[in-house]
Order: C-alpha cells, then sequence, then structure tokens
C-alpha cells in the first residue's frame, strides 16, 4: 500500500485493492448450494500477532468492499466509508486491522444474480438463490477463516449493515468481541418494506428487465435508477431536504408552463438514480432489498429477548433522531431487549437533521462515539 | 333524488348524477384558451332562498364530483367524502347546499389531458395546457355563477382541496365566508415534491406512456399503479401500517425461498394501484402532482403576511401529527400568517396515528370540528 500526493489525502489509507477469495463451495440458508463462490474484499491496516484488532465492516444496500481509500490515483471519490476508516480515524488503521467484504447477492466483486452460473455459462438472474443476512454472515464467516482470525475486535455497520453485525454477534458469540450497530432494526417496518417494494415494482415494471434476464442486452436502467430515486427519499429528512433544496428551481428562468421545469431536488434525485445504473445490477437490487424485508429477529427467535439471549459481545446502538427509515425506537428496542438479558449496551440517539444517511456523513458526534467505544473494547481485550 | 333500501343507508343522500357545465371557453393561467371547456359537478341539498346556505367541497389529487351518496344503487361505494356529507352529517345537507366539481385537468367528465381536444379530434395528452390550482378555482368560479351562488357560505377541502380552499379565500374574498383548510400547506416541502416526482417518473417510465399518446392502445397502466402505490404509503403513518399489516404475510405457508412471498402491505399497496388504473388517467396525474409542486404562496404573493393580507372569511384550519406528507408545522405557517393580518382563525392539531388519510376517514373528531365551525358560520352569516 503505497501513498500518492494530490488526490489521496494524508488520513487515507491511500491505494488499495480489492482481493477476492473463493471457496469451493456454499450452501444458502435456503438449502441451495453454489460452487464456486468468490467474495470480493479489502482490508486496511495490519493484524497484529495476536490478532485480536481485527474489525469487520458491514455494508448497506448499495455498499461494496472497497470502503476506504483508492483503486486509482485518478480516482474522484475514495471507498464509501473513507470519512471514518483511516489513520487517525475512529476506524483507526493505526491501531485496527479493518476488513470489509461485498455481501454475498452483491454485484461489486462477489458472486451474484449477475455472475456467471457455471452450470449454464450464463448469469444467474432469477436463478440465483435466495439471500439472507445469515448468509452474507456466513459468506464472511469463511474470509475470516482464511484470514486467520478466530475472534473480531468489533463489527460494524449501518443501516443492513448494523443487521449483519448484530447477526454476527447472535449466530458466532465466540467470534465476537463487540458490535457497532448504527440507525438499524430487528425487522424493518411494514413502511420499509412498502419502501423497498415500490423500488423493485419500479426495477420490475421496466421491459427492459425482462424477468432478470437482461445481461445480454440494455438493463432495466430507468427502473433502476427509479427505485435508487425512491430510495434516496427514505435516506434524507424532510428538514434536510428542506435545507438542501427548499423549493428552488434548477433553472430559475424556464416558464412554468412547461413540463420541462424542475424543481433542484428532482435534478438531485434524477442525478443519483443516473449515477447508480452504472455501478450496481438491478437483480442485486431485487435480492438485497429482500433479504433486508425478511431480516426478523423476534420471527427467527421467538422473541427478541431470545434473540439475545445467547450474546456474549458489547453493544454500541447508534441511532439518529431524524431517520424515518430506522426510526430510533427500533434501536431502542433492540437495546432493551439487549439490556433486559443483562448485557452490555452503550446507547445514543444522536440529535440530527440529517436522516438515515447520517451514518456515511462526517458528523463528529458519530464519529467520536465509535472511537471511544473501540478505544475502550481495545483496552478491554488487551488486558485479557 | 330518490331513496332506496339496501346499500344506501338513512343518512346518505341517496341517488346522485353527475352534471356538466359546458363553459364556451377558458382561459388558463398560462395563456392558453380552451374552447369549449366542461367542469362535471354534482349537487347535494337545496339552495336556500337567500342563497347564503352553498358550500364548495374541493377535492384532493384522486377525488372527482361524486362526493356523496350513490349513482346507482348497486353501487358497492357512495361517493369519496361520503362520511362527511349527508342529512345530519358535518355537511348537513339538511342544512347547506353542497357542490363538489371535478378539477380542470382530471379525468372524472371535467375536461383534461384525456378529453378530445376539437382542433385535432384526438385526445389533447401533453398538448394539454399546464394546469393550477388557480385554474381549478376559476373553473369552480364559473359554476357558482352558473348556479347564481354569489357567495360561499363555507369552501372546504383536504391535501389539494385545501390549496384550493385557501386559494379562494385569497382571490375571490368577497365570494368566501369561510374556509375549511385541512391536511393542507402553503407550498408543498422538498420531499412532497421528491415524491410526486417519484411517481410521475413511475408513470413516464412506462413505455405504454408514449409521450402522453397512449389513448388509442393499452394505456401505463403499470406505471400509474406504482405512482398510486408511492402515494398510497405517503398517505399512511409508519405507525397506522404497522397496526393495519404489521410484517404479517398475505400467504403464511409460502417458503421465503422465492420471490413470490408476500407481505400484506405489498398485497395491499398492489390493491390500491391495480384498482386506481381503472379509474384514473395517468396524464391526469402528471398534470395534476404538478399543479400542487408549484402552488407557493409565498412565492407567488412575496410572503406568507402578504398572501394573506386581503383575505375577509374566517378559516378553520385543521393538521393531523401522524401527517408527514403534509406536516403540522405547514398548516401552523398558516394559522401564524392569518392571524398576523388580524384574520379569525380556529385551529387545531388533530391527535391521530391514521396520517394525511384521516381526512377521509370516519374520524369523530374532525366531524365534531367541521360540524361546529360551520353551525358558527351560518348562525353569524344569517344574522347578516
Amino acid at each position: 500500500m503505497e501513498k500518492t500526493p494530490g488526490v489521496i489525502n494524508e488520513r487515507s489509507v491511500g491505494l488499495v485493492n480489492t482481493r477476492h477469495l473463493i471457496f469451493e463451495k456454499f450452501t444458502f440458508r435456503s438449502g441451495r448450494t453454489l460452487s464456486p463462490v468468490t467474495l470480493a474484499y479489502e482490508t486496511y491496516g495490519t493484524l497484529n500477532r495476536r490478532k485480536n484488532n481485527a474489525i469487520l465492516i458491514a455494508h448497506a444496500l448499495s455498499g461494496s468492499a472497497h470502503a476506504a481509500g483508492y483503486h486509482s490515483p485518478h480516482d474522484a471519490h475514495p471507498g464509501w466509508w473513507d470519512i471514518y476508516i483511516g489513520p487517525g480515524k475512529p476506524f483507526d488503521t493505526g491501531q485496527y486491522f479493518i476488513i470489509c467484504a461485498n455481501v454475498i447477492g452483491g454485484c461489486s466483486g462477489s458472486t451474484g444474480p449477475s455472475s456467471i452460473n457455471p452450470e449454464t455459462g450464463k448469469p444467474f438472474g432469477l436463478d440465483f438463490p435466495m439471500v439472507t443476512i445469515q448468509d452474507m454472515v456466513n459468506a464472511q464467516m469463511h474470509l475470516l477463516s482464511h484470514l486467520g482470525i478466530e475472534k473480531l475486535l468489533s463489527i460494524a455497520g449501518g443501516s443492513m449493515g448494523g443487521m449483519q453485525a448484530i447477526k454476527w454477534a447472535i449466530v458466532y458469540p465466540e467470534m465476537v468481541n463487540s458490535v457497532i450497530a448504527i440507525a438499524t432494526s430487528a425487522s424493518l417496518s411494514a413502511q420499509g418494506i412498502a419502501l423497498n417494494e415500490v423500488g423493485r415494482q419500479a426495477i420490475m415494471n421496466d421491459p427492459n428487465w425482462n424477468h432478470g434476464d437482461y445481461y445480454d442486452s440494455k438493463g432495466p436502467d430507468a427502473g433502476l435508477s427509479l427505485a435508487r430515486m425512491i430510495g434516496h427519499i427514505t435516506y434524507l429528512s424532510d428538514r434536510h431536504m428542506h435545507e438542501k433544496f427548499g423549493r428552488r428551481f434548477q433553472k430559475e428562468d424556464l416558464p412554468l408552463s412547461t413540463f420541462k421545469n424542475e424543481f433542484m431536488v428532482e435534478s438531485y434525485l434524477h442525478h443519483q438514480g443516473n449515477k447508480f445504473v452504472d455501478r450496481f445490477d438491478a437483480n442485486s437490487y431485487l435480492y438485497i432489498t429482500k433479504a433486508i424485508d425478511y431480516f426478523d429477529l423476534k420471527k427467527d427467535y421467538g422473541s427478541m429477548h431470545e434473540a439475545f439471549a445467547n450474546v456474549t459481545a458489547n453493544f454500541l446502538v447508534i441511532s439518529f433522531t431524524s431517520d424515518w427509515l430506522y426510526p430510533s425506537f427500533q434501536s431502542k428496542e433492540i437495546v432493551q431487549a439487549l439490556r433486559a438479558n443483562g448485557k452490555n449496551v452503550m446507547y445514543t440517539d444522536i440529535e440530527t437533521d440529517m436522516g438515515h444517511d447520517t451514518f456515511l456523513l462526517d458528523y463528529e458526534p458519530l464519529k467520536k462515539n465509535i472511537s471511544n467505544f473501540l478505544k475502550r473494547e481495545f483496552e478491554r481485550i488487551s488486558k485479557e
């Protein structure tokens, strides 16, 4: 890993490569087995001799293994959580060994619906097995074995990343010292499911989707773009949108008497939608949103209380007051169930107008919470 | 108007017909003139000799002139606000003369994009003039002249209907004794515009939309249905959706490992979407949502204070605590601007979990507020 001047600043992890781990086979919770299966991942920092400084970062719906640094000195943007990962940053690469993998079912290097099915020589499309949060966790477990890590200092994630983090602590308690669960939930609300469904419908309504079989032709770009636009509305708050765009027009001089006129908020969403189709696969969007919808600790374990009964990790749970997609009360439910089980939990409901996406923004209260929690946890286990 | 037994209950206005007023010409705010123009309307109750008991009901985005009663004894459902309009109901047809017209630009009898352009002999489609809330009000004004009504006891509406009601009081102050503005706003928020835009995009993404020229072929049903699904999410609250659907599945026995499985909330939205395409025109959806987006009292009059300077009507303003599409603070802005101008305003922020759509539901606090306000207003003007 080398540093380059220019676009890459002092506190970046610098140039990084995505690596690929290939397992011989992987059995999904649905019972289907695929062989082989690839997991794309990146690491930042160095694993110490005691192998007790490893932190797994779990990404959200549209994330990838590329969480920090740059793939090339010419990249306009670093990895998706670069603000939080690097030398002296909350996930301090001077201290910790950070791992991030693209989820199974994804489209950024890990095996997913757009991957070639070795049995047919064609992309899986809808023949890909159903993916669950537990499948994502199990795939990550293979990666940790490969890296020789027996216990994580921490597993951290926001939104769907938080679901994976919680699931880790429940399914592999002996492998998790601590969990950082940000803006997440033990199960999506009916409204959240509804919003995911209209996004999926936007994709499936697009004739170019062709029941998931579009890899030889023009894909469902318009549908995927619309799904992303719907998503973006839910990632921001009403207030933040008001402050960012208000009711301003993109071009003030166009007459109102046409359909050409656009509010700034409309241009912003169109821009977000258009950008997304260049980097994301529509079928992955369907599979991953379904994984989110089906995640349900209460249902899977009988109750929230039972879900957390065998957890041994210490928890940092963070919600954002203006997050209406993963509202604070859902984080509080997790905290209450953990505390009712006598577990060690720190909880902060961070006051912010910026909505769900706060976890991706440069936000000092979030940085401090993560940084302090990790320091304390690392001190604790270093004494063991 | 005759009463029939069976489906039509005692407190219904009974069987009603939609009538059609044809004006020779109508000039839109955009400057375009159409000739002729039709306005579909219904009336309930009797205009008294002093002609001081007339109430105009303004409908919301998806409404029609059919606000109360039944078109046939076989109708499964009465008009859209039948709960509120009828003998002994808040809009008491024993006392008041109620009028409701389909908005211009609509698709339920009034001239709109699906109407035949006499110049071409084909439907207007996107050649229909841009429609504003003020155009809707102006068309209603023609109807009142036709009915010989010089001054309304009240004008009432929820959502976009509230925008029309407020606009009436501003533009024709001498014709309006009172206004009942429910769950409305002086201008939509950026989030509201964004949500309307993703609905429009769903329609315009549908290849059957064909730039608005679809009247000779299969229309953009999938797109319009999706727009309606998005809309429905915003009409309910997270809490109400949770209570109504929770995370229950439509069919509990289907395996999770398929895309066939549906949460109840998904079925509900699909059902709402499918029903909607039978009664609504996609181009009207585009035009009317644009009219809502462009409505902006601050911008049109320089400030909220100036907007209400010449109003003489008494106001009843009602918002709902769980309405996130037209949040309470937007109603409070209207109330503050009216009070700063020394106007007579009653304001209630009704505690409810049912979100924006509360104004369409059988909700006692809303009924009482409307009923009492109208009684007081009718007494006041009866003494004049």
